[in-house]
């Protein structure tokens, strides 16, 4: 049995958990805010009770140790011994990382040089890293990479259309996102169908305020909708998805933004966002919708023709499908948007029942019995794949 | 009967084609380049013969007056009169224009007002116009538009997912390009198939060295891979088609180039000549291939990938498809890239017949008899569409 801290941190937050192995059971759940700043907030729950303190943390070796003091003086665990290994969320691996891995010095000066592909996020991982580090150096930590379940994409699929130097000098091609939650729900949905999941022909659909779709056959990622940053794929919250590039040297010119300016508004602004003028979220604009206002129709219309054209499109790429997948905040909560995308895909095999679909936040098959195409509702569960990552790599 | 000439007009070129109607029969076919440089070159043929000729043509009034005059030297026609109508190819009519139109001082107008959206094409065709205009006043001349057909999309195919003002004040949406093409084929699909386009759902590949794919749903368009550029959707000779928008300023970073220089990259060097490194040319790209060049297989690669995906994304589009129609000079004359593209398509219901496939140039159908998806060959020609069009408005 290993008690396994599982870490998401941010440059001002840390996310944490820790699960209790290989039962999966979680011990306790919390996140820190506003690290750094003043007011920071403390936010833990134990046996289903939540606690919430506000202080200042300075950084995050700080909230780190808040953390483990919190840890032992709530009764968690009854000293630091307890905690057996610290797996945490990496965002981009680049194309060095196909696994987690074990973090050593090599590691972090690795997850330091790809920076460079996620200026906003690697850097903050890393800082999440080194405080444990420092508090408990000889505990076992691994990192896992949101991108390194989709490194199995052939060719074909993670190469742009761009001249082949910008790939073997600057790293641009396709690397996905969301990998930690994709290998997640399909292992669990290869589990559910009782088949090996070498045998079974995925679309897995990560439907949050970000997006993703991938296509996982045999196991493997071969396609994804997000491309070389978190940008790209199907309309999001505020993210545009794909755009005709030509536009972006055009909004520049309209507008006499800067292109960081302008990638500043694909990746804030726009989305459903962007159409709707006054949300990104979905449950706004599904009310909205409802009393009629036409850009939350527009805005809802056009999120799910990006998926539902997703669909067909991982289809083919896998010459058919045995199962899609809805997880993730909308994925797992909204049934009227799982039935809009899900319309008229009988043709490929597709034959949806309403009358399971009212389900949210828990797994179900939302698909006829007869139906050649399983359609699951799966939860997901980045942790416990950080947890189960830790355990088979680090010992 | 009525003799029109159907225009292509570029920048420094002038293509012609004077048709005869409702026979549609060609008389003569030809194209002036190099206009306003020095050794202007006109070429035309007649009977069989191609006629070369070698000489300054200043600008494109100056080549108009050269056309008209071999059509009557040559013995055509035996005077102007003979003509009965002009159509002109224009690349962008924007929203204003869902159909073509009769070219009146209001539409000249509103063309030159289009320029925006089609900086490089509009300017020229309109040229074209003029240069007609001048020395043909009294004959209906009539403008036919890439994007017209494309008009009937519905909105949560042209939106993008950006702020809804960049559509309201800029214009900026999907437009879709090769309309002419896409109405075409598909046109002459529903008489080969003997069913009523209203009743049928098409997949139209336009595949040459640009490259669009269109869902026509009832005769109409309804989706359609290029965008609000020709740069957008699958990969071409030597544009991109999609990226992740997030890559332009990356690129600029890396490379130090402005957008625009960015823009011109993914326009001349990118797509098969980017990736293969030495052509855009397909057949050059087999070739290579099939002489084991890693960076050609993996051109044709990514162009078979991108095209494929959008059959099953445009299947799902329309809830199923009854045909898909390949033209243009790869879609005519590739059966090799046909086949690769169609591959493992079954789950859709299509049934590609190999033995069907060897043909260039030609209609022909390429499935099976039993197939519920029929597959067909058809040759584009935009310039019969155009003819039919001035006689439909301007006659």
């Amino acid at each position: 049995m290993a008690n396994i801290l599982a870490i998401n941190a941010g440059s001002s937050s840390l996310k944490f958990q820790l699960i209790e192995m290989p039962s999966e059971r979680v011990l306790t759940i919390g996140l820190v805010e506003r690290i750094g700043l003043k007011d920071s907030v403390f936010i833990i729950t134990v046996n289903g009770e939540k606690i919430k303190e506000v202080t200042d943390i300075v950084d995050h070796a700080v909230a780190v140790k808040m953390l483990l003091d919190k840890l032992t003086g709530l009764g968690v665990i009854s000293s630091f011994d307890e905690i057996h290994g610290v797996g945490h969320r990496v965002v981009h691996g680049g194309e060095l990382f196909t696994d987690s891995a074990l973090i050593t010095e090599e590691v972090e000066k690795q997850i330091e040089l790809l920076s460079d592909l996620a200026p906003l996020h690697n850097p903050a991982n890393l800082v999440g890293i080194r405080a444990f580090k420092q508090i408990l150096p000889s505990i076992p930590a691994v990192a896992v990479f949101d991108t390194a379940f989709h490194q199995t994409m052939p060719e074909e699929s993670f190469l742009y259309s761009l001249p082949y130097e910008y790939y073997k000098q600057f790293g641009i091609r396709k690397y996905g996102f969301h990998g930690t939650s994709h290998k997640f729900v399909t292992a669990r949905a290869a589990e559910l169908i009782g088949k090996p999941i070498e045998e079974l022909r995925l679309i897995s659909c990560h439907l949050g305020n970000g997006a993703s779709i991938a296509a996982v056959k045999g196991g493997k990622s071969i396609d994804t909708s997000m491309g070389f940053t978190p940008l790209a794929g199907v309309t999001m919250g505020t993210r545009s998805g794909n755009l005709d590039p030509a536009l972006i040297p055009y909004i520049m010119e309209k507008t006499g933004k800067t292109a960081e300016e302008v990638l500043e508004v694909l990746n804030k602004e726009s989305g459903m966002l962007g159409i709707s003028g006054f949300s990104s979220d979905l449950r706004d604009i599904e009310t909205a919708a409802e009393e009629g206002n036409k850009r939350a129709i527009i805005a809802q219309d056009v999120f799910v023709s990006r998926i539902h054209k997703y669909l067909g499109s991982y289809a083919a790429r896998m010459k058919g499908v045995d199962a899609i997948i809805f997880t993730a905040g909308i994925g797992e909560n909204g049934p009227e948007i799982r039935e809009a995308v899900l319309e008229g895909l009988e043709f490929m095999g597709v034959y949806f029942d309403p009358s399971k679909n009212n389900i949210r936040g828990k797994e179900a098959f939302i698909s006829f019995d007869h139906s050649p195409v399983k359609v699951i509702v799966i939860p997901t569960n980045e942790e416990v794949v950080i947890a189960r990552d830790v355990v088979r790599i680090g010992m």
